[in-house]
């Protein structure tokens, strides 16, 4: 249900844009090098620069794993800072997770209640049964992996299932188990502009989380084509292309414009 | 390829056993809880105990996020512990991961050379294009997720793709595009015995990691129906029915003897 406080804020400030801290500390400018907490340093400046175009911010975990438990406290000074300078902005923990369910317990508690993530991306593969931590939590949302950004996802993901591809299927299935109480949400890539719309017409008013734009191509346009009739429905997410940029503050207010004008 | 010095391991100390490291604080035994590394004091101890009847170790991630920045440490300080003492035991980050290609990169630095794991666990739904990160570390063990023990996994695995289940689809794939250099091995839950006879004829000679022994119900003898003819091909994983009993060197070595005989 916490998609309705990404409605709010999407509403609130007329955007649809979501911005990924994939904040890697081999392409952190030179001045953040020096701060004993280099990629929070960092995100501050992004935050700072940016929040009032986004509607949602994404750090990627991998990123922050990469420098192990340094960059484990960054992501959480990260975290610190966004609530409790924005608390109306949505916060995705882009982590890929999905275990057995005992295991999934502790994934839950680090991301919805230590780090205090309003959401966090699953892979679908084990199933709903086992994600029953994460779906159960209904003040949460669990943005379900579907159809991904990614040279080559189509070597599962196209796999024919009847007349249909597996992809189609997973939405499907999201749709009629998982989503019990409106707590999913479904990544479908900018990079696949006719599966959005294929997703759109599955999952009817479910939001969409869409990466790809910017660094691996997606088209601005073409993804509002899958918004719902409101304009809404979607998470368009843009992560190098606005971070490493020369002025991240446009990059974002010029993704914003392009999203409203389309 | 690393996968040749797991069958070291299992011959030189004639043992399939896996214990799988997934030392959740909120069940640790009182006496660890006032150490500044619970996490870490409790794995040594165990680690201790059980060494001489293992040829593998498999932390879960999931138990050390749960505690953020503290708890990884508690992961490094594990992994400089058994790279020290126990240079020859095979060690599997059962992490679970797959994002896109660049981003996976992060979680290359972390698993295989930060923490120095041998081998990770990954999910198949990106495809591997996107899993090269991990594929071309030939010196390391990528372990994909392809029918797992958990109660209903099937929801997506057990799909029928033409005349087969997706999970055989996995295998497959797995087999023919994966594991370009011996670098691949399969997850099969324990708790399927009929679908791990089944993957073996799939995959050949292949290494399947085995979950679901103990804890999860999964029956050791029906797992070495699926071994390959020299006994092998198998690691045989145990966590909670070894780490939490009253005697975690006698459960150890009960399973690596049930094992042998069967």
């Amino acid at each position: 249900m916490s998609a309705r406080s990404y409605d709010e804020r999407a509403v609130s400030v007329d955007s649809l844009v979501c911005v990924g801290l994939d904040s890697a500390i081999e392409r952190l400018p030179a001045r953040f090098l020096n701060d004993p907490h280099p990629q929070f340093a960092f995100n501050r400046w992004i935050i700072d620069q940016t929040h009032e175009y986004v509607s949602a911010y994404k750090p990627n975990t991998a990123f922050y794993e990469a420098r192990g438990a340094a960059g484990w406290d960054d992501l959480a000074r990260t975290m610190d800072y966004l609530r409790a300078q924005h608390p109306d902005i949505f916060t995705i923990c882009d982590a890929k997770r999905a275990d057995i369910e005992t295991t999934n317990a502790g994934y839950v508690r680090a991301i919805f209640d230590d780090l205090g993530f309003d959401a966090v991306t699953l892979h679908p593969y084990l199933g709903s049964s086992a994600m029953q931590p994460f779906l159960s939590r209904i003040d949460k949302t669990s943005i379900v992996l579907c159809r991904t950004s990614n040279h080559g996802a189509g070597e599962l993901q196209d796999i024919r299932v009847g007349d249909k591809p597996l992809w189609q299927i997973v939405a499907e299935t999201v749709r009629d188990i998982w989503n019990t109480h409106d707590q999913c949400m479904l990544v479908v890539g900018a990079t696949y502009p006719d599966d959005l719309r294929r997703a759109r017409a599955i999952v009817g008013a479910m939001t969409l989380l869409v990466p790809g734009i910017g660094a691996q191509g997606g088209s601005a346009a073409a993804v509002m084509t899958a918004a719902n009739a409101d304009g809404r429905g979607l998470i368009v997410n843009a992560s190098r292309s606005v971070i490493f940029s020369d002025d991240p503050a446009r990059e974002a207010r010029a993704l914003r414009d392009i999203l409203r004008a389309s």
